[in-house]
C-alpha cells in the first residue's frame, strides 16, 4: 500500500508520470469517468478547508467514485475522546482511499501507520501540503509546456509560507532552474532553505523589489503578505503596496509569463489583473483537481507496500521527545514517537514532523 | 451561460417548460435517471437550509449527477477572508451547476458574475427565492390542473412575507387570477405591491376575516404570523387564533380547494388537518424536488448567454452607493456596484438586491 | 412499509436472514454493487456520530445508491422551530430510506410514524441502538461461526451500558447461551436484567474477576468503564486497572477466543492487543458496514405494513404522561404521546422510549 505524506515520498519520474496522467484526463475525460465507479473517498477534514475538499470530492467524483466523510471536526468523533489512529483504523475500513486534513503537524503520517487504505495528505498543520505543490508543478508544465530552464519569481512571504518552501524543494530536483527570491528583509527565505539551494547547485537571486524582477520571469508565485508578520505597523505600511500586483505592474512582463498564486488570496493581486491572459492562479486550481484525480487513480492501483518503519533506522523514542507544540505526538498520546536520521548530512528529526531533535 | 437569479428571469414559456418537464418525470421517471450521470452539482449553502438543500441535492441524485458543498457558513472558506466572488470562481471549476443559498440580499447576482457554471439562486437574503416560487407554480398547476382562471386566497404574513410577494408577481402575468388578500390589519400587503396588481389589471380583494373567505378559494396559501410582526401582544393575542387553521375552518371550504404553506409552519396549521386531501403541502415540498430537476436539466442543456451587464444600462456606480445593510455591495468591498433603470416607469434601482436608490 | 426502530422489531429467522445476506455480500461483492442504484439515504444525524453515520453511508455507496442529509443538529432546520415529525416527512419525500439519530428518546418510533418511507433508527437517546446489535450478532456468527452454545463474557460497566443491555436481550433468544458478567460492584447489571434471564432461564454468572473468568470465554465483549460512574476517586483507582485487557491479560485465553467492543475505547484495550488475531474489534466495525447494507435491502424490498398503532392497545394519554426527561414525547408537543401494555406480565410503559408508567 502506497500513501502520499509529503512531496518527496514521489520520485522525479512519478511525478512525470502524475502531469501525464492529468493531461490524458483534459484530453479524454471520457476514458476517466467510470475509473473508480464503486470506490469511495473517505474526505477527512479535521479543519475545513473548502477549496481542498471540494477539489478532492469532485475528482473522486468525476472519475465516477463516491464520497463520505466530514468537513470540520465538530462533526467528527474526536470529540469523544477517540484517539486519531483508531478513528482512521475504523474510517479505513468503509472506504477505499483518505484524503485528510489535520491541524496537527505529522498528523498525516501517524494516519497513514494504522490505515488499512491509502492516505493522502490534505495539508498537516503547518507541515506538509503535497498536493498544492503537484498542482503547482503541473501548472507550470501546462502553462509553460515544460518544467526545466525557467525563471520563477517567488513573491511576498517567503519566510513563513509553507506552500513556497515546498515548491522550492519539488522545482530543485529539475534541471535548469533559477529563483528569483522577491520579499521585504523581514519576511525573507530561512537561511535554511537557502544553504539547501546552495548545497544542491541552484541558482537564485533575492531582492525586494518587485518590479525590477518582473521583466525576466517565466513564471511569476505570488503568496499572501499578512500585517502580523511585520515587525512594526510602519514598516507594513511603507512596503505592502510593492507586493501588491496590478495591471500597471504586470505591463513590462513578458506576453507569456504566467502568474501563480496558491489562493485564498486577499489583495495581493488586484481582481483588475484576473482578465488578463497571463493570469493562470484560477486555471490552477482546476489543475488542482486534475493532479488529484491522476493521485487517487495512481495510489488504487499500486499494491506494493512503500510505507514502512524499519526498526534500525527508527528508534522507539521516550514520551514527548519531539518538542514542537504541534507535532501530533505531542497531541495524541497513543501516537509512538519516532526518531529519523534523514542523512548522514541532516540532523536526527522527529519520524512525523521533521522538526529537530536535541 | 444561464442562471436563475429572479423569478422574472424566466419568461412564461419557459416556465410552461419547466413544469411540462416536471410532470413528464413523475410519469416517466426512467428516462431522467441518468440524465445527468457524470455531472456535479455544487450545493453552496451559506446558511443552513435543510429542506431547500436536501431537495436540490435529491434533484441532481436522482438525475444520476453527483453533489459536493457545504450546509453551512462556518465549513466555507468564508472564514478565511477570500471574496464570495472568488470562492465561486474556484468552485464553479470544481461543478457543472451551483444551488447558492446566502444571507446578504443580492449575492446570487454577485456570485453568477464570476461564476464559470450556472448558478441557481436559493435564497439570498429576503430578496428572491425563484425555486420556491416555481414549486409553487407547479403545485397549483398539479393540484388544478391550469395556472388560469382561478381564485388565491393569500393568508397570513402578507406584509413581510417574501414567498407571497414573489408568488403574486409570478401568478400575475397568468390570465384570469383573482386574489383575496387575508391578513390582520398590521400585516396587510404592502402599497407598492398593490399598486403594482392596479397597474397590471389584477381583481383582488383584502379581508381581515378567513372564515368569509374561504367558500370562495381555489387555492388557500397559508403563511406564518410571528408574534413580534405585531404592534402589541394584545393585537397579536386578539387575532391569532383566526388565522390557525383547523378541520373545522375548513369544512366550508371547496372540496377540491388545495392548502398550500411554504413550510416550516409552526401552528398555523393545526396537524389535524394533514389527513384532509385539500391538505397539499407536502406534496408541494416533493413537487420542489421535481422542479428542481427540471430546472438543473434546463441550466445544464442551455449554451446561449443570459446573464450580461449591458454598459449603456448599468453605470459603474460608487461605492456604498446602495444603502440596504443587506445587500451584498455593502458586504463584500470586491463587488462592483451598479444601479439600474428597469424600466421607464421603475425608479433606479440596485442591480443587486432590487433597492430603491436616490 | 417496514421500519426499525428496536431490535426485537425483527424475528430470529429476519436475523438469520440478514446474517446471511451480508455474509453473501463478503463472498460476491459484485452481485450487490447495483442493487440500489437510484436509489437514495437520507442520512440524518441530529447528533454526531462518526462512525455511524459513515458506515451507513459508505453502506450505501457500495450498494450503488447516493446518500444526502446532515451531519449535525445545526445544519438541520431544527433551529427553526419545526416539528421533528414535519421535517421527517418532508425529507422522507427526498429519499428512499432513512437512517437517524437523535438524542431523545423514542425519537425514531416519533419519526417513523410520519415517514413516508423506511426508517432505521441509529440510535435514539440512551435507547435503542439496533443497528449495533446486529453489528455484534454477525460479529459473534462471522467470528465463531455459529450463534449457539457459546460462553459469552461481558466486562466493564454492565449498569449503564445501553450496547450490553441490548445484545443480552437479542443472545437471550438463542440456544445454548451463557453468560459471565464482569464487573465492579457498583457496575454490575441492574436487577431487572437479570430478573428477565432469570425468567428466560437463561444460564449466567456473576463476577468482578476478570482474570478468573478469561480461560472460560468464547467471546469477550469489552466495553468502557467511565471514571464518573464510580462512587469515589479511590474506588476508581483500586479497580480501573483490572478492567483494562492487555497482552498478558490475554495470554491465558483460548487461542479463538474473539474479543469484541463497540468503539471508540479510551484505555480499556491496550492498543499492543491490537495486533492479536483474537482482536476482533476492528473487523467487528466492518461488519457494521455489511450488515447495514443487508438492512437496507432487506427494508427497500419490504412492502407490507409493520408498524402500526392499533387503537385498542394504544390509548391516547395525556400530555406530559411519560416522565422520562430524555423522552421525544417531553421535547416535542406535537408528538402524541401512547402508552403500552407490552404484555400481561409487563407493566404499562411509554410506547416510545419504554419507560415504566405509573
Amino acid at each position: 500500500m502506497r500513501h502520499l505524506i509529503d512531496i518527496l515520498d514521489l520520485s522525479l519520474s512519478e511525478i512525470d508520470d502524475l502531469i501525464h496522467t492529468a493531461e490524458d484526463i483534459v484530453a479524454h475525460p471520457e476514458a476517466y469517468e467510470a475509473a473508480c465507479r464503486g470506490k469511495i473517498l473517505g474526505s477527512l477534514f479535521y479543519e475545513s478547508s473548502t477549496r481542498t475538499r471540494l477539489s478532492f470530492e469532485s475528482a473522486m467524483c468525476s472519475l465516477g467514485g463516491s464520497v463520505i466523510g466530514f468537513a470540520d471536526a465538530e462533526t467528527s468523533s474526536a470529540s469523544k475522546g477517540e484517539s486519531l489512529q483508531d478513528t482512521i483504523r475504523v474510517v479505513s475500513g468503509y472506504c477505499d482511499i483518505i484524503a485528510m486534513r489535520h491541524p496537527h503537524d505529522g498528523a498525516a503520517l501517524a494516519a497513514a501507520m494504522t490505515a488499512e487504505v491509502p492516505v493522502i495528505n490534505a495539508g498537516d498543520g503547518s507541515h506538509n501540503h503535497p498536493t498544492q505543490t503537484l498542482t503547482d508543478l503541473l501548472t507550470i508544465h501546462r502553462e509553460k509546456g515544460r518544467i526545466r530552464d525557467l525563471t520563477i519569481g517567488l513573491c511576498g512571504d517567503l519566510r513563513y509560507g509553507r506552500t513556497v518552501h515546498s515548491l522550492v524543494e519539488a522545482l530543485s530536483r529539475y534541471p535548469g532552474m533559477r529563483f528569483i527570491l522577491i520579499a521585504p528583509p523581514a519576511l525573507r527565505m530561512p537561511e535554511y532553505a537557502l544553504e539547501l539551494m546552495d548545497r544542491s547547485g541552484i541558482e537564485y537571486r533575492e531582492t525586494d523589489n518587485l518590479d525590477e524582477a518582473i521583466p525576466e520571469l517565466d513564471v511569476l508565485y505570488m503568496t499572501r503578505i499578512q500585517r502580523e508578520r511585520f515587525p512594526s505597523e510602519d514598516e507594513y505600511q511603507a512596503l505592502k503596496d510593492s507586493y501588491i500586483l496590478t495591471k500597471d505592474r504586470i505591463r513590462p512582463a513578458r506576453e507569456d509569463m504566467a502568474i501563480l498564486h496558491p489562493l485564498p488570496r486577499v489583495n495581493e493581486i488586484a481582481t483588475e489583473v484576473d482578465a488578463d491572459p497571463r493570469a493562470a492562479y484560477f486555471r490552477q486550481t482546476k489543475n488542482g483537481k486534475l493532479i488529484r484525480m491522476a493521485l487517487i487513480l495512481k495510489l488504487l492501483s499500486e499494491k506494493e507496500g512503500h510505507f514502512q518503519l524499519i526498526p534500525e533506522n527508527a528508534a522507539k523514542a521516550a514520551r514527548n521527545l519531539c518538542r514542537n507544540s504541534r507535532c501530533i505526538t505531542v497531541h495524541e498520546s497513543s501516537v509512538v514517537p519516532y526518531i529519523l536520521k534523514k542523512s548522514s548530512r541532516d540532523a536526527v528529526r522527529c519520524l512525523y514532523c521533521d522538526n529537530r531533535i536535541g
